[in-house]
C-alpha cells in the first residue's frame, strides 16, 4: 500500500547528461551508424547518470551485488548518425518501483541542437544469482532525492 | 484508397528461422549477452528472411540502391542467453506498407525450445542519399507471396 | 626438463573449420568489415577447435574455474571481405606450453576460395583471480592427442 | 630515390592522446574488457591523432576520396581492463611510406599511470575502389611536420 503511495508520488528525475564522440567502428556500409549502437549509448547514459546521483554502478555491482538486468528495450530513429558526430546523452528516470526502475533517454546532435533518437528501457534488480530483488533503502532515498519535486 | 485496402488486406507472412551460436564477445561481465547484441541478432533474422523470398538483402542494396533504414526498435528480454546457447530467430514481416515494412522476431532457446526475447523493427525504404522512396512492385508482389493468406 | 622437452615435441595440431555469414553489423563506412571484427571470427574458431577436442570452452570455464586470458593478437588483413560473405575460419593450436596457448587462424572465403585473413592469438591459463596456472593434465592430454604426429 | 631518403629521414611523429572510459558493452563474462574492443580504442586514437594534425579522417574520406584501409593488426595485452576505467590512448605514426603509413599506441591506466596495452596497426591508402594510391602532398607535408625531428 504505501508502495504503492510512493509510485504515485514519483517523479521524472533530472536529467544528466553525457558526452559521445562517434566511432568509426560504429558505423556500417549504409555510412551511418548501425541500429544496435544506441543501445550502448544509452548505457554510457545510465553509467553517467548513477555517477551524478553519487552512486556509480561499478559499486553497485562490487558492493551490493545487486544487478540491472535489462527487461525491455525501445529506441526511435529519427536523423541518421554519422562518424565523427558529436551526441549528447541526455538520461532520466521515468519510472521507480521496488525492483524494477525504468530510464528515459535523448540523443542530441550537439552541433545542431537536434534530437536525433530517443528511447526507454526497463531494468529489474537481480541478486548474483539472477533473481529479482528489492532495491536497498539506501538507493531508494538518493533515486528519490534525484526527482524533480 | 487501393493502397489503403492493400494494407487492410495485409497478413503477417510465414516465419523464416536463422540459427545463432551465442559469441564470447556478446556477453558482458554479468555472465550474459549484452543486451545491444539482440538487435543484431534481428539483423541476422532479416538477411535470412529476404534470402528465404528470393530477395536477398546484399541484391537489394546494390541492384536496386534502396536501404531499409531502421525508424524504430524494441525488444523484450525474457530469459538470460549465456555463451555457446544455440539460438533460433523467428522472423516474419507483421507490416507492410507503401515505404514502411515491419518485422517481428522471436528467439528461441534451441536446446530448451524457451522463447527468450521478441521484438520488432520498423523500416523505411530510402534511396542513396537517404530520402524516403516506395517499394517497387515486384518487392511488393514477393513481400505478398510471402504473406499466410 | 621433461617440461622443455615437451614443448620440443609438440606438433602443430589439426586445423578445425567454423562457418561464419559477415552480418551486416561489422561492415563499417567503408562498405567492407571493420577490422576489429576479425578477432571475434578468431574466437569463433577458438570455440569451434575446443569443441572438436571434445573440450567445450564453456566447460572449461565452468568445471575448472580456468580461463584463457588473451596476451596477444596479431592479425592480417589480405582481401576485403563484404556483407553476406560465407566465411570458413581455420584453427589450430601451434603453441602450447606449461601456461600458454597459441592459435592459429586462416580465413578463407568460401564461395572463392581464397584466403581473406590470417592471424594468431596467445593466450595464458588463469585462475577466476586472474593469476597464471599450468594445464591440467587432463587438458594436456586432449590437447597432444590433436597434435598431427 | 628522393622517395627512399624520404623514407630514411622520416621519425616517429609526436604522440597524440584521447580518453577514453570503458563501457560495459565492451567487457565478457571473464569481468574485464573484451579482447577485439582493444582495436576499437586504437582507432579512437587514430581518429584524434589525425583531428590534432589538423587532417581529420572524416574529411581525408569526404574531400579526397582516399581511405586508410587496414593491412595489420597488432595487440599486447599487458593488465586487465574493467568497466568504468578511465583510459589514455596515446596514438603516433611510426612508418611513413609513399602508399602505408604505420600507428603505434600506448594504452594507459589514468588512475594509476600503468600501461595495460600496446599495440601497431599498418594501413594502405586505397581510393574509392579499393585501388591503393600514393599519399598526396599536402597530406604527406602535413604528417612529416608532426614528426620529431
Amino acid at each position: 500500500m504505501s508502495s504503492d503511495l510512493e509510485e504515485s508520488s514519483w517523479l521524472p528525475s533530472d536529467w544528466s547528461a553525457a558526452e559521445i564522440r562517434v566511432r568509426y567502428a560504429e558505423t556500417d556500409q549504409m555510412g551511418v551508424v548501425y541500429y544496435s549502437n544506441y543501445l550502448v549509448w544509452f548505457e554510457v547514459g545510465r553509467t553517467e547518470f548513477c555517477r551524478r546521483q553519487g552512486l556509480p554502478y561499478k559499486n553497485f555491482e562490487e558492493d551490493f551485488e545487486s544487478y540491472l538486468a535489462v527487461a525491455e528495450a525501445h529506441c526511435r530513429y529519427l536523423k541518421p548518425v554519422r562518424y565523427d558526430d558529436v551526441l549528447i546523452v541526455r538520461t532520466r528516470i521515468d519510472t521507480f518501483r521496488r525492483r524494477t526502475v525504468g530510464f528515459q533517454y535523448e540523443i542530441i546532435n550537439k552541433a545542431s541542437g537536434i534530437l536525433v533518437a530517443n528511447g526507454r528501457t526497463l531494468h529489474v534488480l537481480v541478486d548474483g544469482n539472477g533473481r529479482p530483488k528489492s532495491f536497498p533503502e539506501s538507493f531508494s532515498n538518493i533515486l528519490k532525492r534525484s526527482a524533480r519535486l
